[in-house]
């Protein structure tokens, strides 16, 4: 049997898509059977990488996703619009959907897969997590004998970068962001990458699918790495942590009352995990289930080859079920997001974390007992306090706590900023 | 609709099993839908750490293999018999097979195979390799658009844990093997996993499954970890390398005269390579594939709770296929073996890798010439010579040499042991 794709898009993924298709010679005996009927790019006199018959190639996208010879459209655009509307028009066609766009998927994966439940097709989206690390897929399937009771990723390859780079290099946020972009590891604009919105984009997916419950993307807490200070690297390398940005899913279902944690944040990582040793571009999942135990995931999370990958391993499970001829909905439990009801998101004031915090200060020895005294009336109790260096004029003090709930920590803090010895509070980071 | 299972075992992985089928509440559904209809085990009075009726007990093992009720049988006992022939009389009666017995499928696969192939079942065997870790699934399906050019795994958990206490502990191998038998991270008879016959079986399965072509068992090369000694831990750590039990597999498919090299083996891993940080009990699986570079499954690679999560993920992916109604023939390249050739393997002595030897000498400054002479006329380049130490009257040189032929450099190495100055090669290891 043969399978027709329409490819929207044919950048960076899209073209290593079409690689993998034109070349199955070694490759699972499925990609055989898939052929590209159609490509919809923005410009047809670009040069390509890839050599495909120009009658393939359209600027028309609804001609696509609307053509009754294609079962599979392949969305590679990026971005929410157009891509929203040709995916919902594909599957209103009764097109099955594989997409990497994590975007579209955290922000409109409800209206997707309502629609794609009522129409009968599956939306498959292996290469928007972790590029081609195979981990959607794992999840649903090899761990879902599993209660899961945390997912914790490196899932964004440029902050990875930049945050290796500031560690190895001790050098300051803004040189090495400019360097990556230079490198292309970062994007003209950052924004996406460096303040966590990609992070929680993923992290609300992979929760969505680890948790079995929606997960609206606008309650995932999300802080980027902008404030991250080589100081505050040399400290944390000092205390025996690496920062690290993690996308945090914890929780336990089981049962209905239970709530979820959902934050993207720079986070001190103890240097034994096993994620403080995933550096530069890698990303890296770490599942822990009952009775699982950990399970990691490693691999490049980004880039044409990985990602292409696990765009064709999405192509190859729809042929596979397309040619079994049986009620593929019977298989979805293993395959993609069948929940309707919403997780119950802990608000960040209740979430309970250790905090590292540094001040610098006028003077010390009055400092420290008003900072003790201040931590204990909001009931937070320190694991350390250390003063490690001067600035200027002014000591600096760094304080590990124990877990406390967020809302106490930061009135002790909001009170702690009020005292006349305390000229300021340069950083405030979660350690795992 | 509900499936029934037959459970052949249930020892630590079986009862593992039983436990996560009872208690369904907050992981995939489909658990739900599945019944334990038997249990076949050898002693009817063992109590036991899970409460099943009585009656579904039985020691007649067939009348499980044989009840026509029964849709799937999981073989949770061990050993070759009698798994293996239950295992055919199963299959023979319609029954799909669910396992974690690397050691039959190593060495009965093909047999199991082609009568699972002609009755139309599956065998499925996530739990075989790497305990709870995803790895024979996600290497079928999200890698399976790749052509695999490597799979490197520390595999036994038994040998890396030795092998961790030998090189954090500067102890030697026997005492360390003792306390591992005393803590049951090793067996009475710690054979399998100390020779590298676990690891053995466990590579011809990966192997198999990312080469797409049959591989006989006895052909995989394998040296345990006996021969390991704390001197050499000692003089790797300071050449930059850790020493683990490596099962390599290594080729590229694509063409069918490529040749395949699979071995078992103590390896010197650079001590930045991601293999070289796997510790304890842990196993970690690195792929390598085109396009997709590298990724790494990592965690606990056995236990009751991590297999378990293994084998009950089988029994999941089996009912919904099941449940489809469709052809479930072909779901087959995404789950399980249907190559029929072999591959073809690399003997030993063609092998290139880079190997590390230690010589005790009588005569250093002529030793170092005659070393250079004997190795430079079978075409060994050398990489390093180091003189690191004494023993007793004697001086201790340690070789790393560049990629070589494994053959030339064993008769390399026999001319130089009829040296005169030479008094022994205490060891020989090889580099990845
Ligand atoms: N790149 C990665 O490493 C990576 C990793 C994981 C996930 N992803 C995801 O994969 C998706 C694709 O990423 P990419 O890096 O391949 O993007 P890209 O290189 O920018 O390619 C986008 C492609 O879509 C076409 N396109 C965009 N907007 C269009 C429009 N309105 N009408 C017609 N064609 C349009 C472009 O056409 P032209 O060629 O004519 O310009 C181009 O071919 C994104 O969702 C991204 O988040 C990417
Ligand atoms: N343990 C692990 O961590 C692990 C990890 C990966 C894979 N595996 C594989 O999983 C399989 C099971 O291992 P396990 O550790 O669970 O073994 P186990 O604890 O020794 O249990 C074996 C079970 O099989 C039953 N049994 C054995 N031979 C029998 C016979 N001839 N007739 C009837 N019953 C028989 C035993 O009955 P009784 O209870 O009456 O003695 C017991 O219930 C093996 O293939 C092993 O390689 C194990």
């Amino acid at each position: 049997m043969a399978f027709k794709i329409g490819l929207l898009g044919l950048g960076t993924v899209g073209t290593g898509v079409a690689k993998i298709l034109l070349d199955p010679v070694g490759r699972n005996p499925l990609i055989k059977e898939i052929t590209i009927e159609r490509v919809g790019v923005r410009s047809l006199s670009k040069t390509r990488d890839i050599s495909l018959s120009p009658d393939l190639f359209t600027t028309t996208l609804e001609e696509i996703v609307t053509d009754p010879d294609i079962d599979i459209v392949v969305e590679l655009l990026g971005g929410l619009e157009p891509s929203r509307s040709l995916i919902l028009k594909a599957i209103e066609n009764g097109k099955h959907i594989v997409t990497a766009n994590k975007a579209v998927i955290a922000r409109y994966g409800e209206e997707i897969y309502t629609a794609a439940n009522e129409a009968g097709v599956y939306v498959l989206l292996e290469g928007a997590v972790g590029g081609g690390i195979p981990v959607i897929k794992p999840l649903k399937q090899s761990l879902g004998a599993n209660r899961i009771n945390s997912i914790i990723g490196i899932v964004n390859g440029t902050t990875n970068y930049i945050l290796t780079q500031m560690t190895q290099e001790k050098a300051d946020f803004d040189d090495v962001l400019a360097e990556a972009q230079k490198l292309g590891y970062a994007e003209a604009d950052p924004t996406a990458d460096v303040d966590g919105l990609d992070a929680a984009d993923k992290i609300a997916i992979l929760a969505s699918l680890g948790f079995g419950g929606r997960v609206k993307r606008e309650d995932v807490y999300c802080e980027g790495i902008r404030q991250v200070s080589a100081v505050d690297i040399n400290y944390a390398d000092r205390l025996g942590f690496i920062i690290k940005l993690l996308a945090i899913a914890k929780g336990s279902k089981g049962d209905a009352s239970d709530t979820l944690e959902l934050r993207v944040h720079p986070t001190l990582v103890p240097k034994t995990h096993p994620l403080a040793s995933i550096n530069g571009v890698y990303n890296a999942i770490l599942v822990e289930g009952e009775p699982l135990g950990q399970v990691m995931f490693f691999g490049r999370g980004a880039g044409e080859g990985p990602t292409a990958s696990a765009v064709v391993s999405d192509i190859m499970n729809i042929v596979a079920i397309l040619s079994s001829g049986g009620d593929s909905k019977t298989l979805e439990p293993l395959l993609t997001c069948t929940h309707q009801h919403y997780c119950n998101l802990t608000p960040i004031e209740a979430l309970e974390t250790r905090f590292y915090a540094r001040f610098l200060c006028r003077d010390v020895p009055g400092v420290i007992g008003h900072l003790g005294t201040s931590f204990g009336k909001h009931r937070v109790s320190l694991e350390s306090v250390v003063q490690i260096g001067f600035q200027d004029n002014l000591a600096e003090i760094v304080v590990v706590t124990h877990n406390v709930k967020e809302g106490n920590f930061r009135q002790a803090l909001s009170e702690i900023e009020s005292l006349e010895a305390i000229h300021s509070i340069p950083s405030i980071l979660r350690v795992l």
